[in-house]
């Protein structure tokens, strides 16, 4: 039998009703670069659930290009990005935002996340020319280890950054999966109302690949092209991402995508719950974060591949659980069966 | 009727049989980031090709990511690159290789093509530390304007380069309608013999997206990963471009597509050339640049679309014509026919 | 005997007044950055000649910092800088632009200089996102090749940068020799009046070293110290600097420096023209390219320094006389005679 | 009576000595960009005190560009930076490093210096290519709160380095201070000994301005020029830097100036220790770091100039006091009386 794949949300070519989208084209001949019928489609219909139609919206493939070619093109040389300081864009992307020049600058990630607090403490540290200036908050929904924003917090973010000239933006490779969590406050509306700017990834909910820029704030929307050419993310088929982004927004299909998702973990958590086992923290997304003995660790790469997190004392790990639209009741099932049984061994 | 459409060779989602080796990998389930048993296996395929088991091959998007990825990975900051004034690079990149901290020296680019001589003289010009130093040699095979560089010259530019400490670097972003052009005399091997560095095309060649960027020098190779990363050009889904090369090699799809677009170039060619329409320059390639009074170029346009290359005298335009493993034969029959109405009616 | 230096203007320590003025200095303490109140006094002198009060002037070392700190301050990653294609930022300074990431743009420098026209030109080629957005004009006062821009030409620059919204900047590395030249009637209230920015040199007019920058137009102002700073260019010390400058503008001792060199350089074109020397182009500031045969090239090697500037033809090359502060009229004499008696033994 | 001034070593134009230099040279004219017979003589002399004949030195303005040139030039794009979290590097550069595209990742500063642990601990955590690759270890001596690695601590870094291929690269603007502090066991010879690359400073020790940068390491040397050229580090007036560095290694001169101010604060160390004022740090150089009760600071603000350190409690502000070769013997007395009274009154 095949093992449980929970290792990530892009471990597959991509949900069936998009690639039947892309082969209901295959005949069609488009113009380059975005400027298509399709992709201004898919714009209008993005633009009309959030109700900013004034935002600009660009297709861009994968978080990292998304990531680099904003911020670098919303800053000038000397502006700096706030982010936590165990968040992906300040760990695990290469140095992909300093390549372009800027600092990031960090304050301490509580859960993930970043609080008001503690974006004005660092803003109060930064007084003068001898310092970078801080200009930006990027945050991500849901965060890298889960979790998710409340309106609240988003509130008091905005607030923040208003008080201090500063930038609000979002990350949002798993945003669907932060949107549909049972716990969550925090519309696709309220995102595009409390941000300057964020993104709805696709790559991680079923697209191929792609995902939505959203620029809300009119005074980040000027000559944003050129940056994308730039910068090497302007794709010439540029309408692969228009047919992909109409059929995941027509009828909320990116939701219903990453319900399906949400739903797996949630059967997933409420098992781990039954079972026992410690967390390293409360997500309600599609990512859970259990702490094992290294001995079940080992019993249960036996049934499935999975990400190692880091090592909680010298005899136990934690681990990263994924779960897609492709998660399978059966599966969940199987891995419960599994950790029940290493539990019986031990 | 619809229009003929020859603007580009990238205006269709892709090939056919690319889009089902795509699904026929629906329900499989890869490891990340290229790091995927496909990409090997399409990967081993290339070097297999090319007779070079120790050239490094990586699968990037676009060619404007690809070029300005390894050009900067492959330089120190003041190292310079050669390229000829009207090329793509130069001009219609927005910057993307100044954006990485390089500078373009220009030679006089004849029919696309630089020479070697324009090379040596350029590099003996370069004499102190208060100029770029230039470091490695650009060329497109084939070019922008649809030439091809002869076996020889593509010697000659190796001698040149070896004399100068040069790289030699080939985009290949249209590398298989050279491959396949009735004139040419460099295959991929000769291609792979004499470059530092080249990629194969895909994207305007079949495939939704992917360029394979091989690096035959083994002091570039050296933690290209790293970059690639960094500069945004590491896909998550990095199995997609593992399916699409492995099926673009087999049975060499890839020539064999490239070969139905210059089998449409080629009756078109023939065909302008009984009616005795001027040419910018002779090409063997899938584009064509008539030039037509600037009357029957709106009579064209009622019948086809193309780009407009650029005025030629006060009353004539080049245009440029594109075909694709999309164009038919009867396509390429009515815009003969229309050329020679439009000419009769003149 | 010494050899006649003419080799450039920036060979000696610096005036003596100015060293004077240092020395005055020995027992002071200063805060530091330069913040400090005698660049405050010596901004107020250099504001209080241009009538520009809302201008920000800023003290640095070297004309290439202050061009390449300048530059990428003013301008966003995907805009672009005008400049003559001979011109020193183009060749000459190992590409310090395009490392802050900016691409230079050419056109045809016509005796050094830019005309509006071909500003012109050069903008409506660039049309859209695939190529970069041109932004800045750039020219130098006096140019590289010692000539200057008519008060008429400048206000045609300025015309044609108004209308395509771009910024014309100045570089006066040598702008106190054309402030002083015969010929000029562009004053240095009118430099300030036309340009967006520019800079009055001092290293190669007797000081140490020094350049202080006027950004006129307010909307780039904002925030300068810190790209000073992170471009390395603020200097820990910058009270060396309010020092040099405040002496340099009290009592227009800077134009009296450029006076003394400038004669120097009308006594050796005087007597140039007496013997029937052809000029590379006719200048009337410190720089004097006379074209000679070879074999008289050889024989004042042997009683001047001096630059070759280029061969001419296969017998005749053209070389650089640069006048200075410290040329002395018997200098001038000796040159003359020496050549005077090349020329008879020709 | 004037305040006191020990806001810091950078306050006043320069030693006696070293201006009389320059003024020893006003007739003497010198070929530019530091090619020049002084330079030369100036690096043997700094060579033949290193016993690296083989070493490459070159001379620039200020400790900012002499590190970002210095590490751009040694350092490929996806290599980073290990530095002390609170140092200068890190925190008071406003981004100069990322600018030039580098990310620095940091250790726990511990009395401003890195353990070798500490930077093996980093290592261990970078293991692919998602992160950037820590490349180079930067350390200052005397670090930016006055303290000095042991000989010891040098080759224990030096040990780290050599097994994770480091760079081990060392600030050294207060170079002079920590060579003549009563506890330093590290001599010039050691520290050229164990870096790849060192600057001895210049500008915080007596020179008007500049920093001699000491390349060790062969494989670091190589075109470094065109580097200082593109990046504005390259002086056109090089010889004021060789004027200034060949008397002030003359005789030493540079190690008597450093004595001197390190003399005027072991007086006052030793004073502060009477009196019973506690340290944030124990050094042994030109830097104290006192801890007084905040009505103190304002009743020393009377007497003095020095710089805020941080809040320490709610009633308690450590400041800085930095001494120099200007400070005198009276005003120390003078300061110490002032504490003392102060103290009294409390």
């Amino acid at each position: 039998m095949d093992k449980i794949n929970l290792k990530n949300d892009y471990n597959a070519v991509g949900h069936p009703l998009i690639l039947k989208a892309l082969e209901a084209e295959l005949d069609h001949k488009f113009v380059g670069y975005g400027t298509d019928e399709i992709c201004a489609r898919a714009k209008d219909l993005l633009l009309s659930k959030i109700d900013k139609p004034q935002a600009a919206v660009h297709f861009l493939v994968g978080g990292t290009p998304v990531n680099l070619i904003s911020l670098s093109a919303f800053l000038r040389p000397h502006e700096a990005i706030i982010a936590p300081d165990n968040g992906h864009i300040n760990v695990h992307e290469t140095g992909s935002i300093e390549a372009t020049g800027h600092k990031i600058v960090t304050v301490p990630g509580e859960d993930g996340k970043i609080s008001a607090a503690s974006v004005q403490a660092l803003c109060d540290l930064h007084s003068d020319e001898h310092m970078v200036k801080p200009k930006l908050v990027f945050i991500s929904q849901a965060t890298e280890i889960g979790t998710i924003y409340s309106l609240k917090e988003l509130k008091a973010l905005r607030e923040v950054c208003d008080k201090n000239q500063l930038l609000l933006y979002l990350d949002g490779a798993r945003l669907p999966s932060a949107l549909t969590a049972s716990d969550n406050d925090a519309s696709l509306k309220d995102i595009a109302a409390l941000t300057d700017a964020f993104y709805l990834g696709g790559t991680k909910n079923g697209l191929l690949f792609g995902e939505a820029l959203v620029i809300v704030n009119p005074a980040l929307q000027s000559e944003f092209r050129y940056l994308m050419k730039q910068r090497g993310g302007m794709l010439a088929k540029g309408f692969l991402l228009g047919i992909q982004f109409l059929r995941y927004l027509q009828d909320d299909l990116f939701m219903e995508i990453a319900q399906a998702a949400n739903k797996q973990a949630d059967r997933l958590r409420e098992g781990l719950k039954v079972v026992g086992v410690e967390m390293v923290t409360t997500t309600s997304t599609n990512q859970i974060f259990p702490i094992f003995e290294d001995k079940i660790v080992e019993r249960l790469k036996e049934v499935a591949l999975f990400e190692l997190w880091g090592k909680v004392s010298d005899h136990e790990t934690a681990i990263r659980f994924v779960t897609s639209w492709l998660t399978t009741d059966q599966e969940i099932e199987r891995l419960l069966m599994a950790i029940m049984k290493a539990y019986d061994k031990k």
